[in-house]
């Protein structure tokens, strides 16, 4: 692990205004209400929570989500899988598909190495790849169906494939079933409530028929139906179809999906944790600061730019106009001196979370943990 | 450092179709040649070449630009000057202006560890604390002049702000003047050759003020001007005033460098070294295969997708469409299997490199070496 370079302010009750910038900073409490809200919610449906840890990528925040309720944790890659693995996360939900020979072998691995590791698979020919591999090691790789829920990104067409694809995982072995995923995805920033209600509705139709398939046509009724985000988790949940959620972003959260307006109310039910701080390396021009967070700091994916949450004066707007400087744009008559330090709402969180190495731990003012991005990269 | 997942692959033949994937890949002859070529064009115009390292973020691959004739490295940000001095880096010109007390003092500090290190300033007062921190640790920190060559992102405003800055630096103990950096930046994207050529000559006079200022009202005459893109090198050199090239890109190319024009011939100068391997993980539906670079794998700064460069059918398109996936759009009737391995061009190099943990170095299909990225999120 890299290391940090903020280290040194850890017990420093400054410790906030003497960061070396660019710099990631999580609030501990605004974190652990998110975490507490998020597991409420879900243990008011009797549904299990999973987090994705590919918003995070950090397995002490992790631990902190199961030690508050969490079933496990989801994974994106393989890599993430096996880094969350050594970390000792032992229930691991591994959200994509992958099929290249040397990310069988990974997977299964992680499997052999003792990890609870469940999969998703979306076509018989690489769920018998899977099983080989897994025969070879003397394991069984619990293998839940993935469905296309209409992005045509992964997943089974529908509810034929899903009968075939089920059947198989009954008859091989190496491998077992072990639920459906149904990760309807585009919700997550369907940004009105009325339409991501309408999309969840489709949502429910479309699992219930696969459901039924598989009941009727292979006698199979899956224990285990996963999926759900941040944005959606509200009709997500109000369908009663999910045993298991994977809202990720909810602990973090960002600038984009506070736009989600999650229940009609216009009113948001968690609040951003993690920010950028950043601060100001030349201020030559009136009305303009320059800071040191650019594009290499800063993922937007909705165009929506970062909010400013301290340091600056009411009024002023940040956007990571280069690979590494951000403009400040102040209002009339308003200035910043080299020097001085910005927090930022991050625009995205998951992309620029994946672009830092240490997640600075602040109670209040005071540094009291730096905890390693342990999956950035993987 | 990070462990390279692929390392037990190193000296094998038959590495480059069992890599795990996402992957960055370095062909070595390739960058070879990019490195001699600019090295070349410099020397021809008697102008040092001192590659922008913020490009590759690889001391490995900094130390083979400096074996090959340049005169040292340009670091975008304080951190990377650490790592590169840490690497045994010995001459680096640190490029962007920096202002808080904690980047002053890391800065000082490297200076004071022996690196031969020179940055940039813009504004009196920076100066004056970073010659206070200078003295306290008894060095004296080069500085040269910044100037704002239109962008307002930092810099001196012009010729009066230059002359009364080199003032400042000629008076002030702790530090001492060592030129004028004038970076262009905006034409590196200026796609038009005659556009960034009349662009260049703007850029031309806007220094030679400047340098008639310092010459009449500091009596200072700057032995080292540097600036230079690898977009608009030919322009730049042409202008015969630059005495050192920061040009960062060439050595490892994009697509998007690739869409500069750079002579007006439309041929260009550099080919790409640098590509990111990725494989099929799903492909459900005729026409399109999902793979596993997405959006925290591959940067676009311009909007222009990534090239595929080998291991799909010709007429076969890449975008990222999601985070961690990427979707290829096939010509009519052809397919990709799933575990297919595909190689891209990646769309914009800098931030792109910036999101891996290693360079696999390829000579043919032989993996030879892996190079750490060190300088990554630095």
């Amino acid at each position: 692990m890299k290391p940090s370079a903020n280290a040194h302010l850890i017990g420093r009750s400054d410790a906030r205004q003497r960061l070396l910038t660019p710099s990631l900073i999580v609030d501990l409490a605004a974190l652990d209400r998110n975490i507490a809200g998020m597991q409420r919610l879900c243990d008011q449906h009797g549904v299990a929570l999973r987090p994705h840890a590919k918003a995070h990528k950090c397995s002490s925040l992790a631990a902190r989500q199961i030690a508050a309720g969490a079933a496990g944790i989801c994974a994106a890659t393989p890599g993430e899988a096996e880094v969350f693995a050594n970390a000792g996360i032992n229930d691991i939900l591994l959200t994509s598909t992958f099929a290249s020979e040397q990310a069988i072998a990974r997977v299964v691995r992680v499997r052999a190495g003792g990890a609870r590791l469940a999969c998703v698979v979306d076509h018989p020919d690489v769920a018998e790849r899977i099983a080989f591999e897994a025969r070879r090691l003397g394991v069984v790789v619990p293998l839940l169906v993935d469905l296309d829920m209409g992005r045509k990104r992964a997943g089974v067409a529908g509810p034929a494939e899903a009968v075939l694809l089920a059947r198989r995982l009954q008859e091989c072995e190496g491998v077992e079933p072990a639920g459906l995923q149904a990760y309807a995805g585009h919700l997550s920033h369907t940004w009105a409530f009325e339409e991501r209600k309408a999309g969840a509705a489709e949502a429910a139709s479309r699992i219930s028929a696969v459901l039924a398939a598989l009941e009727s046509e292979a006698r199979y009724t899956p224990a285990r139906i996963t999926g759900g985000s941040t944005g959606a988790v509200l009709p997500e949940l109000a369908g009663g179809l999910y045993t298991e959620m994977q809202c990720g972003s909810y602990a973090v959260m960002d600038t984009e999906y506070a736009a989600v307006d999650p229940d009609g109310s216009g009113a948001p039910m968690f609040a951003p944790s993690v920010f950028v701080a950043t601060s100001v390396t030349s201020a030559n021009h009136p009305g303009l600061a320059t800071a040191d967070a650019g594009e290499k700091r800063l993922v937007s994916k909705y165009g929506i730019p970062p909010l400013i949450a301290r340091g600056a004066p009411e009024g002023s707007a940040y956007a990571a106009t280069s690979d590494e400087h951000g403009r400040i744009t102040l209002p009339e008559g308003a200035s910043l001196a080299p020097g001085s330090l910005v927090e930022l709402v991050v625009p995205h969180c998951d992309p620029t979370i994946n672009l830092y190495d240490h997640l600075y731990v602040f109670e209040g003012e005071r540094l009291s943990e730096v905890w390693p991005i342990d999956a950035r990269g993987a």
